[in-house]
């Protein structure tokens, strides 16, 4: 009837989770004021029977304050940012149908798979411009502007959407999100930023950025349990994203007038939701210090080039503190190793390190995001005794 | 940066929450084993790219212990029982996209509204069999065959699914799920049961009913944090439902083969499916003494009615935990006290019973699942205080 965490108390290095760790009074306050005790406990005070109109306590507030912090006027919090990602082009492809925009979207080359998944489950078809490959792996705002004439020289008509990963997950890459929301907004192409990574790490404007859809991922990177994300937009597009419900089943006739289809009817928040709730003015403040963990990141990238046999892929100097390392100094290494590729997580677990791929030693993926000095350096050694070991 | 909750050591009445309280034991070990530090905590371990396939610790087995538990072969974790049924709703859209069926689904009259708006989000026509209306709002099983062979006249073809809401979440009431799976299994046509009030409560095996597709609530009936759900199927079903993505984005190619889309790629999990894969021993247990609970839920009623000014809506016996009265004794009160419709709630509050709708007399909806004897008593006690004022 229970099982223990093994990695209690360990230093995590995923990049998927190092934005998302709570800050240890609030894991307090969870369990101290019984948040735990039941999955509805937001929901105490539900009188309107949509998550995101409950007063006590003010999720309504909550929302308004998410959407201005991103520079927006309306946000919904979703079942993660997939979801979030999901109604924006549920939108575009009823657009698409009424024969406004195409059925193909454009998405970065580099977008997480989510976006892509979002795009299948609506049937919209995905269409890239070309990344510049080993080692860097960028993209001009200028391939943005090429490939929508391109959709509208074969289909007739402007893309439904453009997608924008604002830094993508295998690299790290921060995009031109502002160069190419520029482009969109003289080519009139909706366009929508996925900030999972950064939403709650850097600033973001989208007003600034020319954006439209914000899509946020709350356990990746706003320091809250999942799943948990939120949609931010501005006051236009609420209304068709944001559309309440239409339809009456035909002998009933029953109206669920305060239901947002796009988001399930009502997208319950529960314990992530709360969990975010308590971490905004957290998350608000860390994001004032960026450029201070920005700048950790990269000696600490330099530091891991100096062992030898590794480098970073992806944009150097780097902006963000997902760091894609080639290591084929470590790959070595496995090879002789009678734990084979398991070597190095293993390696690292013993030092209560925890967060590499298991099994991949080629290239690592890794984060010191928010950690102190001491920490960083204890990992820095921790790679430097596991590589001075051939 | 906190802030309290009011209702902490409460009693609570809300036929929503009670099926989903976690037992003590399993709200400690999430704060004590540190689960709640990140909200990818069950991504430890994650090798495969999607949660259900996690091995430490075994999400999979989990996955294999739900569907048995519910006499099916294929279960997949969802944002919720709503992201559940949105799972069927798509796959039979895409049958009916494909001319194998109409567009038109049976739903049935007292369906939650997640249901409806599945549908709508799908762009489904939700036709409904009539109940029979106040005080027991009832509907027969051969009134789902009549609107099968309606939808075959009107539209040409069968409906694309039957959908029945297992217990509804007005009335309580236990719809006729065995009679119509008869129905639909004769008429070839799809068959969800929704169980978001009754998987986890009562005993369900889908083979016996004869259905295809179960949609399982946890944070309302499987002792829970949420937002979790589940999808159960057969072996048959699993294939279209959680068919893995088969699209690729043009330039790059790129593949996400073990990405299921009808759940969003991987439905993450985090805290709510650790919460749920804890308390599961404890809810397959209860489910054996549903008989007990049921009898507890009828005297309780019975002695409700005996206040006077009380009337139980619905079966009557009743087969469930969520019981609708309508209390026209209560707003008789309500009219004469100076909180208006508040008062009762009020009134509740001060005895530290929390659940029922605030601001509404002529009505409650409320539920005594899971409670002792003592504190039945005592919730009887504070209503007969609260009538006894007038």
């Amino acid at each position: 009837m229970e099982f223990t965490n093994k990695y209690k108390g360990y230093t995590i290095v995923n990049p998927l989770m190092t934005g998302g760790i709570l800050p240890e009074d609030i894991q307090k306050n969870l369990c101290n004021e019984e948040w735990l005790r039941v999955g509805y406990s937001l929901c105490f005070n539900c009188l309107e029977g949509r998550s995101s109109l409950v007063t006590k306590p003010s999720v309504k507030d909550h929302l308004q304050k998410i959407a201005e912090f991103f520079g927006g006027d309306v946000a919904e919090h979703t079942f993660g940012c997939r979801a979030a990602q999901f109604a924006v082009m549920h939108t575009v492809r009823e657009l698409a149908k009424e024969g406004s925009y195409s059925d193909t979207i454009i998405a970065d080359p580099n977008s997480h798979y989510t976006t892509n998944i979002a795009a299948e489950m609506n049937g919209l078809k995905v269409t890239e411009p070309p990344h510049s490959g080993y080692p860097e792996y960028n993209y001009t705002a200028e391939s943005f502007a090429d490939k929508i004439d391109e959709v509208k020289k074969d289909t007739g008509k402007l893309p439904a959407l453009v997608v924008v990963t604002h830094v993508d997950p295998y690299y790290g890459n921060l995009a031109p999100v502002k160069e190419i929301g520029k482009i969109c907004e003289e080519k009139e192409v909706p366009y929508m930023v996925n900030a999972a990574y950064t939403g709650g790490i850097l600033p973001i404007n989208i007003k600034e950025l020319k954006v439209d859809f914000l899509t946020l991922s709350a356990h990746k990177s706003m320091a809250s349990l999942g799943p948990l994300g939120y949609l931010v937009t501005t006051f236009e597009h609420s209304k068709k994203v944001f559309q309440t419900s239409k339809q009456r089943p035909d002998w009933s006739g029953r109206a669920f007038g305060k239901k947002i289809p796009n988001i399930f009817g009502c997208s319950v928040g529960g314990i992530p939701l709360i969990s975010s709730m308590l971490s905004f003015s957290h998350v608000k403040k860390r994001v004032q210090s960026w450029e201070t963990e920005l700048e950790k990141t990269r000696r600490f990238a330099d530091d891991m080039e100096d062992l030898g046999g590794i480098m970073l892929l992806g944009q150097n100097p780097h902006n963000h503190h997902l760091l894609h390392f080639e290591t084929p100094g470590l790959w070595e290494i496995s090879q002789k190793h009678k734990r084979k590729g398991f070597f190095l997580s293993e390696e690292l677990e013993k030092r209560k390190i925890n967060g590499v791929h298991k099994g991949l030693t080629k290239h690592i993926k890794i984060s010191v995001y928010g950690l102190d000095k001491e920490e960083i350096k204890r990992i820095g050694d921790a790679f430097r005794e596991i590589a001075d070991k051939k």
